[in-house]
Parts: structure tokens; C-alpha cells; sequence
């Protein structure tokens, strides 16, 4: 169905009903001027947005409207997973072209919604309206941390150890395939592409790409514990990542390539790759894993808990960043991984790369 | 300069500068992965997100980047208006297509933070990224309001008198004007229409388009008095929001066509628009002025209130409304206000209209 024969109302009435949950902390939700929401009143007040632009962030060619609405809450939440903070409540915002039709939208929120569900997460209001150009998604979501266990950017010091979650490079890597895929003809437009029932490490990064897991629990523990002096998620890419973080915290960094962690299905994938495995841990993002740093005296705390977490450098004074691999030998660490305007990192898609 | 000689991280920083403002309760501003807030405990945390977008919500021919900051927050600011409630923090997100300098971005932020700042609200984080078509603005602004206190769509009941803020249609006859100054090549792109030295009629109903002034200090001080039943702004036009307002209260209403309030200004520039000022009162929108309802027994305490209200209607059951005039004769109201998608009320600018 086309979204106008519903129109703005009825196209919001139906986003109403895919989402309604009963709360008692949503005293308004989906429908008035503002959303009017009960939050703890012990915590601090986390709120975070990002936009996800048609030929920037994603490309339908090879996204299936459900991953889509999956990614497009899993960005937000990783967000405020990177403050060790819980999520609570979401607002999205969606410019759509005259293109897409009901049931694609449908399919979005049911992805978003899915994820929202797992987090607990209630869908509170947002905005519909029409788009000349291209389908545009914001999603704000709000959370909330315990006053002093939130974790910013900035807390890292000199002999802090450089932690990081999961293994990175999967989802850059997913991606290439993807494109190559493209490229081939062999389009999912607008089809989900099972990710259930696919087993090969291809698969396996596509589905990191399409359908990238926020490490909400993890950031949680890691705050909680209280063994972290600073958190970043790695969304533009580790190089960059790292560096932000170290900006922030006014330090330098030594970053020890041969124990960045790579998944398996990297690995075995690697000969069918442009780029060696580590190439897309350092600049590809959208990994959505945690970096953190540890002060020494805290380790124990650390270890204690049950998150698979591999140790990647430590802090150092002055403000330059290197790599320095297992035989000492030490390389400046530049910020490869994206960047909006500057063209760095490994482009979103085909379009935006050429535009860079 | 261009955008790209800074980067998505220069951008930032940029921003960062423009809006550095001290308040205890943000404990984490801009430039982390998310922004932590200290929250009034007592109260209910009201959130509100607008996208606005080129081409659509505005046109970059006749409308300057300073006004265009202004607008966006205002936009915002309205609907926490609406809600009874004060606004706290922001939260913008823009993408930003090639072609627009790092002047304009600033300007933009001029705009916004003016207005921001006439109501002690904080820019506390957001997003920047490249567009490949036009520019895309995402705000989130986050509120408070007293729990009891909170103004709902959906509170108005049978018997309750239907009031509105200030004068309406001066926004739609603005845009007009601006429309058709463009249209004889007269453009205002990227320069400031100097508004505060226009006096003539014309401009006032510019202005009123360019930099509507949300209605804040009005919402706030009518929540606190007790005296409406519920409240919407008026965005759309005032057919479609008094009717959104009774579907979500479950009523009918009577709108008295000669009771709606028209300026000066509207009726003195009334022979060079093309059509009679109730029209684009009525379907106009974009006004940010204030629907609310009144039951009979609250009107003491509104009396009370320094604030210049119109009584143009009344609440009846059934869920029908209907425009009376004062000879007493009856037509259906229908919801010619603006409406994505569907192509109704007068569009934000001609393309949007052809789209429609």
C-alpha cells in the first residue's frame, strides 16, 4: 500500500499499533505534542541521537527494511551502552519517500521493535513527514546511569590498560561482501535475507553488518563493576575511535595490532577480502563493540566478570597515538576509520565513497 | 569555508565552541557518546523530536540560515509549550549536503542558540554527518513539567470552550509573500532579510514566518493555573489540530469562524494575497500558537491570566466538527491543514506542493 493512500495520520496510527506497550512510566506516549515519560529520580538523564541518511548510512540495495530498523535502534542504544548506562525510551523521526511503501515501514518498525523489546526499551513518540530525496531515520533515545558510575570519554590516564569487547572488522567486512554481491546483480532488495538459516562465516559478518548486536549488558556490567575509567563504542572505526577517546582524556596511546581481536569467520574469509583482516578492524566501524580503559589497580575487578574482552594497549602520556607490534616497532596511529565530510574510513556504500 | 577542510570532527568542535554554555546540570555535554543530564526528580521529563527538511519544511531561496536556526528550535520549543511544561535540553542532528559552508552552519547555530538561550535551554549533543541531496535538521528537545500539571491532547470535554493563543494565519500569509518576492527573482539566499528594520504589515507577517516565537512562558503559566483540560500548538493549521485534538479526546466541536483571531497585519495585506485571511488561518499552519480547552467552571482562573486569548469554539459530543458562523449555520470542518503525504494545506514551499 502506498503510504499516501493512509497519509501522515493514519501512517502514525499505525506506527501506534505495532508499538504499543503498556508502561506505567509512560504517562503520554505516540500521539500528543511531547511525550511525558517517569524516570528514576536517582539516576542521571542519558540522552543520545544519531541520523541514518539513504546513501550515507545505508544503502537499500542490500538492506532489508527489518535489519534497517534493527541497525537504526542498535546505533542509538550502543550509545548509551558506551555510558554504561541503561536504555529506557526512544523516539524516531522518519523522512520518507513517496517510493517506499506501508508494508516497508512496517517491516522497519518491526526490526526497531524488536531490538527495543530485548532492552526493554519503549517506542514514545517521533515524527513522520515526507522526503523528496531519500529515506532519512533519526532515533533519539533516552536512558539512564547511576550519578557516579556513568563513563565518559574522558576519564583515561597514563598506564590505564586499553580494553576492547567482541572482535572488530566483522561488520566492515560483511559489508564489502554485501557490495560485492551487488555488484554481481544479485540484489535483496527489500527481501530479508534469513540471516537465521545462513551458516558460512560470509553469513556471519553480513549478519554483523545488517544486524549489529549493542553490548548494552556489557556496558552495564563494566560500569557496575566499577573497574572502567573511560568508554567509547567503536562506531567510526578503532583508529578513530581510540583516538577520540584519548582527545577526550588529554592522553596518548600505544595500540598493539597483533592483539586486536578478529573473529574466526574473518579469518577464513580473508583470501575473498581486498584488504587484510586488520585493515577493517582499524577503519571499518560499526563493530558496536566497547573500548574501555582500566587503571591497573582495578584489573582484578575486571577479571572477575564473565565478558569476553581482549587487552589491545594502554595509555600514555603526551597526546600522539602509535601502533607498536610484537617486535617493538612503533607507527603513528592516524584516524582511518570514518569520517563525515573528509572521505576517511571505508565509505557506508558505493555512492558515498565516490562522493568523498 | 567548506565543511570538508574541517571534517565531521572540526564540525564538532566547532559547535562545541558556539554553544559552550556552564550549567551544573549537564554533567556530560557535547562531544561524548551520549549526554548525561541532572533531571528534576519531582517531575515528569517530557521529550519532543522535528525533523525538518530542504525542500520540504523549508526552502533555502527565501529563507536565511540564522532564521532557519531560530525556526528549528522554536518548532521544538512549541511542542514542550503545548504540554504545559519548560524545556531543559537539546539534542540537534544535521546532515549537511556538500554545497553548504561552515558559515552557514554557524549562522545556523546563532540562530538556534539565540533562541535557545531566551529559555535557559541547554544544546547538550547531537549528531553531524554529510547528505548527498538536501540539508536534513533533527532536533530533540527534552523538558519538564509538574506531574499533575502535564496538558494532554486528550483531556477536553463536552460543554469545555475552545481557546487559542494570540492571531493565526500570519505565518502561511508570510511564506506567500516570501514565495512570491522569489518568484519575481528578489531572493534572500544566504542573507539575513534584516528583519528588525521592516515595519511595514508585509514584513511583520514575514517575520512571523521566519522566527515564530514559541509560545512557552503561556503554555507554562496555563498548566499552573489549573484551568485547561487539555492543549495542542498549532503546527499544522488550525482545522487539522483542533481536530487531531478531539480524535485523541474522543469529542466533537463547533469552530466560530468570525471569532478566530486575525492581525492587523493579515487583514491589512489581505487584497495582495490570493486568498481571504480565515484561509490561511484555517489551513495555514505553522503559527505556534496555543489550542486549549476550557471547562465552564475553570474560566475564573484563566480571567485571571495576563495572557491574550480568543474563545473560538466549544467541545460537543459525538465526534463530529463542525464550523458555525454567527448567523448560526453549520458545515463540516475538515482537517485542511498540512498533511505529509496525503498533500493537504499549503505546502512549506512550491516543490512540496508539486510533490503532493
Amino acid at each position: 500500500m502506498k503510504i499516501s493512500d493512509l497519509g501522515e495520520f493514519g501512517l502514525i496510527h499505525a506506527i501506534r499499533k505495532l508499538s504499543a506497550r503498556r508502561s506505567d512510566d509512560v504517562v503520554i506516549g505516540i500521539g500528543d505534542d511531547a511525550a511525558a515519560l517517569r524516570s528514576s529520580p536517582a539516576a542521571l538523564l542519558l540522552a543520545t541521537t544519531d541520523m541514518l541518511i539513504e546513501g550515507v548510512h545505508f544503502d537499500l540495495s542490500y538492506t532489508d527494511f527489518y535489519s534497517l530498523g534493527w541497525k537504526s535502534a542498535a546505533v542509538n542504544l550502543s550509545d548509551i551502552a558506551a555510558m554504561g548506562g541503561i536504555p529506557r525510551f526512544c523516539l524516531t523521526s522518519l523522512a520518507i519517500p513517496p517510493h517506499i511503501s506501508v508494508e516497508q515501514i512496517t517491516e522497519f518498525y518491526r526490526g526497531f521493535n524488536a531490538l527495543l523489546r530485548t532492552h526493554k526499551t519503549i517506542l514514545a513518540g517521533g515524527d513522520t513527514c515526507s522526503s523528496l530525496s531519500g529515506l532519512v531515520i533519526s532515533v533519539t533515545v533516552l536512558g539512564e546511569a547511576k550519578r557516579k558510575k556513568v563513563l565518559p570519554r574522558s576519564g583515561a590516564r597514563r598506564g590505564d590498560k586499553i580494553f576492547v569487547t567482541g572482535t572488530l572488522g566483522d561488520s566492515a567486512a560483511g559489508m564489502e561482501f554485501l557490495r560485492l554481491r551487488n555488484s554481481r546483480g544479485r540484489t535483496t532488495r527489500n527481501k530479508s535475507p534469513n540471516i537465521q538459516t545462513l551458516k558460512s562465516p560470509i553469513a556471519e559478518l553480513v549478519e554483523k553488518h545488517l544486524r549489529p548486536v549493542p553490548r548494552v549488558e556489557w556496558g552495564k556490567t563494566i560500569a557496575l563493576a566499577g573497574c572502567a575509567s573511560a568508554m567509547i563504542d567503536i562506531s567510526d572505526g578503532l583508529s578513530s575511535d581510540l583516538i577520540h577517546l584519548c582527545e577526550e582524556s588529554g592522553v596518548g596511546a600505544h595500540l598493539f595490532p597483533d592483539a586486536v581481536p578478529l573473529s574466526e569467520s574473518l579469518q577464513k574469509s580473508s583470501s575473498q577480502l581486498s584488504e587484510p583482516p586488520l585493515h577493517y578492524a582499524l577503519s571499518g566501524g560499526e563493530d558496536y563493540e566497547l573500548l574501555f580503559t582500566v587503571p591497573p589497580a582495578r584489573m582484578k575487578a575486571l577479571e572477575s566478570l564473565n565478558i569476553p574482552v581482549a587487552e589491545i594497549g594502554v595509555i600514555t602520556t603526551g597526546k600522539k597515538t602509535y601502533l607498536v607490534d610484537s617486535a617493538g616497532d612503533k607507527t603513528s596511529l592516524r584516524p582511518t576509520g570514518y569520517n563525515h565530510f573528509k572521505g576517511t574510513g571505508i565509505a557506508r556504500n558505493a555512492q558515498c565513497r565516490s562522493s568523498a
